[in-house]
């Protein structure tokens, strides 16, 4: 099948779903690339806009996603990837999941979950994520 | 809080979570405007890329989204929508996900749930979604 990466602009979005808990950790993007290397590695590549290179999840603190399972959409423009996370979190800022805050319906944010580990001990100053 | 439209050119993708099971519905698009409303309405609104309009999801069929809590990610740039889906199943072609389909590490795709209504009647021809 033909994933279709020309909605966003060579990209398809990406989520990462906990295969064990169901939980959303976080969404990231794939060009035809990071995709075809998150299926040779098993383990999930991104295509990081920021940087605007390919960015293996987990290259310097370890915590790499395991890929379980690759569903696609309707459309084939967008990813569903399921899978193992590998140590406490995903997220840069010491969190199991990047999406830690609720929004109210005037927009203030609150977070609502624990913080799982020390950001700065893992990611440390200038590494990526 | 100020989210951030500008990484995916005024949009935000918005994840769609059944609150009860856990299973990620769908992915659309917000822009400032399908945020508000969404959050005005209390069912979800998303932007519709292809038809560069606001799409209130279930418009015709009555598969509304109940919104029951918007999360919101590090970045600022990625929303997940906890939902109460109405009606049997949120996709276009009769399926209670639209990530209905699991890719093998050739790329190729096999349907993976059941079809859970007949679209022809939900939609018929040229109804929107």
């Amino acid at each position: 099948m033909q994933l279709d990466f020309q909605k966003s602009g060579g990209l398809v979005p990406a989520i990462i779903q906990d295969e064990r808990t169901g939980d959303v950790l976080m969404l990231g993007f794939m060009n035809a690339s990071a995709l075809s290397e998150t299926q040779r590695t098993g383990e999930v590549v991104f295509f990081s806009r920021s940087r605007n290179k390919l960015w293996k999840k987990g290259e310097s603190s370890g915590h790499v996603l395991k890929v379980r399972e690759v569903r696609v959409d309707c459309d084939s423009d967008a990813l569903l990837v399921r899978v193992e996370p590998i140590g406490p979190g995903v997220c840069h800022e010491g969190y199991r999941s990047c999406f830690f805050r609720s929004m109210d319906g005037d927009g203030n944010a609150a977070v609502i979950a624990e913080r799982v580990f020390d950001p700065e001990k893992i990611y440390g100053a200038g590494k990526s994520r």
